[in-house]
């Protein structure tokens, strides 16, 4: 998966789980795209600072995927739900019996990630 | 929800992020069921020692589905992907097409969650 988008999900998972000062910061040079610099100088820290921080946060982010495993959870169960989506989008395809079968087979997948 | 299911149900989504002692003494007591005494004598502390730790442990777990909602979400995934197999399992009840517009509409129920 790329890097940005990585973190942008891990974040969407545990961000609340860092302080309200690592959040601003990790939004602006994030998800907000700053320079470090300009949040450097915006916050009242070091370029340096600012640079540590976000290594921290995405220490703690990756930490939190390590021990709970929700962002590859949530992302199996989508890929999931996409497949049944697929199915209904195309209910010609095959007869409605093999179409519950398969749904039904689906959504067990589901529940076995849950 | 009772208590016992939803400390059972935080500490499967949380439990991980407690210390290593705290999640031993936590199963002895709330999902294995020894008594405060039991746990206390076994662990060589003190029985208001156990009972403090499972009262932090609660607290902690707590703050953790506060910040994320993770065992409110899944329970809510759980709940629709049921009425998923609910439709698949009496696909007689309903014309195909309506049945595959209520299956994506819970679909889509699904994906918002996540």
């Amino acid at each position: 998966m790329e890097k940005i988008l990585e973190q942008t999900l891990l974040y969407d998972f545990y961000g609340e789980l860092l302080t309200e000062h690592q959040r601003q910061v990790y939004e602006d040079v994030v998800l907000n795209d700053f320079s470090l610099s300009e949040v450097a100088e915006n916050r009242g820290i070091s370029r340096q600072g600012v640079h540590d921080m976000i290594r921290r946060c995405n220490k703690s982010l990756e930490e939190y995927e390590n021990k709970l495993h929700l962002v590859e959870k949530f992302l199996t169960i989508k890929e999931n739900v996409n497949r049944i989506r697929q199915l209904t989008g195309n209910p010609e395809d095959q007869p409605v019996s093999e179409l519950m079968e398969q749904i039904e087979r689906i959504s067990m997948d589901i529940l076995e990630e849950l």
